[in-house]
């Protein structure tokens, strides 16, 4: 649990509010898009005025728009400066890419985050690197906006942690996490059909591109890791969109008896890289020698280079590569 | 929650009875190795002398071998005839298989079952159709044998229900079954360890074999239901061991816009059918239809011929199928 006083300072914060607008980070996520939309919608039924903007791209990541709300984030170019700006599941104003700006222009800046290496920029900041989500910490905040959740709110936040513990199975599934998840369920969220929306919306061209990585599976470093990975022209010849590679990393995991995996997406010059620890195996901290982050679990990069380059690299900072 | 007088005359029956064999039912899945495993582990906690056996096969199924006690299963035939025997997630005495025989000779036989159409044959019932799995019911039996649980059971207790909700995304996660959980994680269960040992321990031979069943993947009866399916000479081919299929289905589910998901595994003279339910569609009427059985979202049936004779008089009988 967030401290209660941050909790109710930014309650405070928020009501006086004569404008919010909330955004997250680039390359929006499950929490990142739930926790925007669960605090919308509670702002809402709080009645203060609030936008939501998207960091990066034109639209919310086709996975999550099936999530009440998602056709108000705006482009954050085309809003003007509001006098409160709420960076969620960002530990660094940076992060907000194309936000980041607006973020900047706010008399006041909110940060609500639940990574461990957040960055308290904001004047006011709830931060807790226990919540499973930061969907979790929105979760907290309700109470102390008087806003009890409707199915709407709970389903947006649901979907931020069902997303962010990878369906309750990375390390980060606390008893807190499953018992908000147990309180969001009662309060009007659908685990089954958040998760088929979510897990079991594949376009017949998405699981072309999974079995293309299956194949692919290769174990390296006396089995402690595997690496699988995708090209831009497999996108083009299986007609699955980039963010359709979003978990396909989770099929590479499978694969038993392996610590680490990799998941690289390449274009033949730069990779971008996705690394998973199945045992305790600190990836956040491999993925920031790469100039990346993440979580000890979850993290991911972006490598100047091909994918041979990169393995050389990288190879032996991984388990059984001898570093 | 199944009725605490239930409970308690389980507890009463077990705590005086000198001898006691659990079994679970034919073709085990996670609900009744784990319930079997963590119901014995806490009679030996309890110092009431217990066994635990299996209804069929020799040993139990490797995905479920890491479970604390796996070795311990013993074959129904070298048991002597018990004063309780326990059956769990069994809703009826003849699903017990191979130990229905020794389930009938004890003087007292006791039921504990989630099943919604489960016959009271046992001397005692505990039935639950609301239990998220029957692994809830003896999680809750716990205190009534005074028994608190330590982390093996907790881990048993645990898989049963990961298993039984698949992996908490079925619409039996409910809020009691989430908050079960978080006890069960309290008591020392490793949501992490138990998703990796359960879903993340595929063999390459394994992913091939999914890899196959991606690209047969059929869509049928105007989209809203799909097949796919594996032979014998597929797991020959693979080098997959038949077990390795168990969770196949959940890749054929993953196609969007189906309300209904059929894997067939044939032989070429008949076919064993799993059938998924990703909609209110109940396709347990379904397989009881064909002489199989299961819940609202999960069911089974064998049938007599070959694929094409199956989808022949099975389609007509789910969504889009015009009957």
């Amino acid at each position: 649990m967030a401290d209660a006083a941050d909790h109710r300072a930014v309650a405070r914060v928020l009501r006086s509010a004569p404008s919010v607008v909330i955004g997250s980070h680039v390359d929006p996520d499950g929490d990142a898009v739930g926790s925007c939309l669960g605090l919308a919608r509670a702002l809402d039924r709080a009645r203060i005025p609030c936008e939501v903007v998207l960091a990066s791209g034109l639209s919310v990541p086709t996975t999550y728009a099936f999530l009440p709300g998602a056709d108000r984030f705006r482009d954050p170019a085309t809003v003007a400066a509001p006098a409160v700006f709420v960076a969620l599941d960002s530990p660094e104003l940076r992060r907000l890419g194309a936000a980041e700006d607006l973020a900047r222009s706010a008399s006041t800046i909110v940060m609500i985050d639940h990574h461990p290496d957040a960055v308290p920029e904001g004047h006011v900041n709830v931060f807790d690197s226990t919540a499973a989500a930061t969907g979790c910490l929105v979760w907290e905040l309700l109470a102390h906006l008087d806003v009890t959740a409707d199915a709407e709110i709970a389903s947006c936040l649901y979907t931020a942690l069902l997303t962010d513990t990878g369906r309750f199975s990375y390390s980060n599934t606390t008893p807190d996490a499953l018992r908000t998840a147990a309180a969001m369920v009662e309060a009007g969220a659908d685990p089954s059909g958040l998760f088929v929306a979510t897990y079991e919306n594949r376009s017949a061209a998405a699981q072309r591109l999974i079995g293309l990585t299956l194949e692919r599976i290769t174990p390296v470093n006396g089995g402690l890791v595997a690496y699988s990975w995708v090209t831009a022209e497999d996108f083009a010849s299986t007609g699955a969109l980039p963010e359709e590679a979003e978990n396909l990393i989770d099929h590479v995991r499978a694969l038993r008896g392996v610590d680490v995996v990799l998941l690289a997406k390449t274009d033949g010059k730069t990779v971008k890289g996705s690394l998973r620890a199945k045992t305790d195996t600190d990836v956040g901290a491999v993925a920031r020698r790469f100039g990346g982050g993440g979580h000890r679990a979850a993290a991911g990069f972006t490598f100047a280079g091909d994918l041979d380059s990169l393995l050389a690299e990288m190879l032996p900072h991984l388990p059984g590569g001898g570093r």
